[in-house]
């Protein structure tokens, strides 16, 4: 499995992902999860992905193709296209078409193959969009009402974003809370694992303004981690009883 | 949808349950989930239902009808059977029995109808046991290393079972824990509500210890739910950042 955030935010966008996929539960490996493309000062756009890894590494592939390809058109290329919404429905419009291609081929086996994506950026001269693109290809975006969007092992990092994320939430803040998010996800289920990665777009800086890698001994990460377990066991021994 | 959770303690067994089921998302009613037999000093037997209200109600109707029978043997009253192994194994049958006959019945339509249920209690003479009955009517059982079971919406409570229980914990805190185990679960998750029932069963009583509901309007669950989203947020603030 596993676990993909987004939060889009006054500030600017961040983006969190794990990296664990497996093939059966005795088959685990190591993808990175996110992806991000830029021409700096033009547009930025990061993609991350959930599900079968032989359609989301077909899809990010021939989004690159497309990319490179200096003849492709701006119905091709998400680096041409002139919107973020023209961007989703090229990205939307090959996720569908590649699940397609894999299901035909696993339907004789009586499998199937799924996938999902967040897709963010800005370009400019647009706003900051997020859009969350189920595997059929069609698409819904982050509003301030809703400034987070996740794919994958969704539920146990949930309650935390609902009670610490709104669009004001600082930057700061916001990686705090992605992995928060994360470290929650991380103890609950083992199909999200280590390392991770972390990508912050500020608002009209149309590039990746920040990105690490934060590996399974990363200090700082699990000295977060260690309090945020600290200050849970804490608060849970100061609340009140029922009675 | 439904969030039933079970704690097997060295002190006791806590059980809580909401009460919301749904037909579809715009059916939405009340009904209990927790079913409570008792012959004080003697034994105490808790289920807990998550699934197809039309299986789980007849499962607990015909335990009920069975227990009711001056004529029933100890193979069919969960009231007469020696041990709490025995409990299981009448009701894990029961439920796979009334579960496949529900499906007969549906699979005209194409649907189909599934349960689970948790099963707990103690005989004199005996331990505290706790069973997860899957629809099938086979079982697994909470041990030391696992001291609690979940069915239903499991995953937005899971984090801070597996933060702060153990099998030491004492009830009191087995009770906190429970409800904000429950109180996450209900912020983030629409399918899961109010009223709620709470019943603890303390080792060696051989009886409801305790029970009660608690209604929407509760103000000591309302105010235990504000000081732990207080906690909460006064936690991540001090959090220091990863940078």
């Amino acid at each position: 499995m596993t676990y993909c955030v987004g939060l889009l935010l006054d500030a600017g966008i961040v983006l969190l992902s794990d990296t664990r996929t497996n093939a059966g539960l005795d088959n685990i490996s190591s993808y990175r999860k996110m992806f991000t493309f830029e021409e700096p000062g033009e547009r930025v756009i990061g993609i991350m992905t959930a599900g079968s890894l032989s359609v989301t590494q077909t899809v990010i592939a021939r989004l690159t193709d497309a990319i490179e390809d200096p003849d492709a058109d701006p119905t091709r290329s998400i680096m041409k296209v002139p919107t973020m919404l023209g961007v989703a429905e090229i990205v939307g419009n090959m996720l569908g078409e590649v699940r397609r291609e894999v299901a035909t081929k696993l339907d004789r086996m009586s499998q199937t193959a799924s996938a999902s994506m967040i897709l963010t950026g800005q370009r400019k001269g647009g706003p900051m969009r997020m859009f969350l693109i189920y595997p059929e290809g069609n698409f819904i975006e982050a509003t301030r009402d809703t400034p987070y969007l996740q794919i994958g092992e969704h539920k146990y990092g949930k309650p935390i974003l609902d009670r610490v994320v709104t669009s004001e939430t600082s930057l700061a803040d916001a990686k705090k809370a992605v992995l928060l998010s994360m470290d929650s996800t991380l103890r609950s289920n083992l199909s999200v694992g280590m390392p991770l990665d972390l990508a912050v777009m500020r608002e009209g800086e149309f590039r990746i303004s920040e990105q690490r890698r934060i590996e399974d001994n990363d200090p700082a990460f699990a000295r977060m981690s260690e309090d945020w377990s600290n200050a849970l066991r804490t608060s849970f021994s100061q609340i009140e009883a029922l009675d």
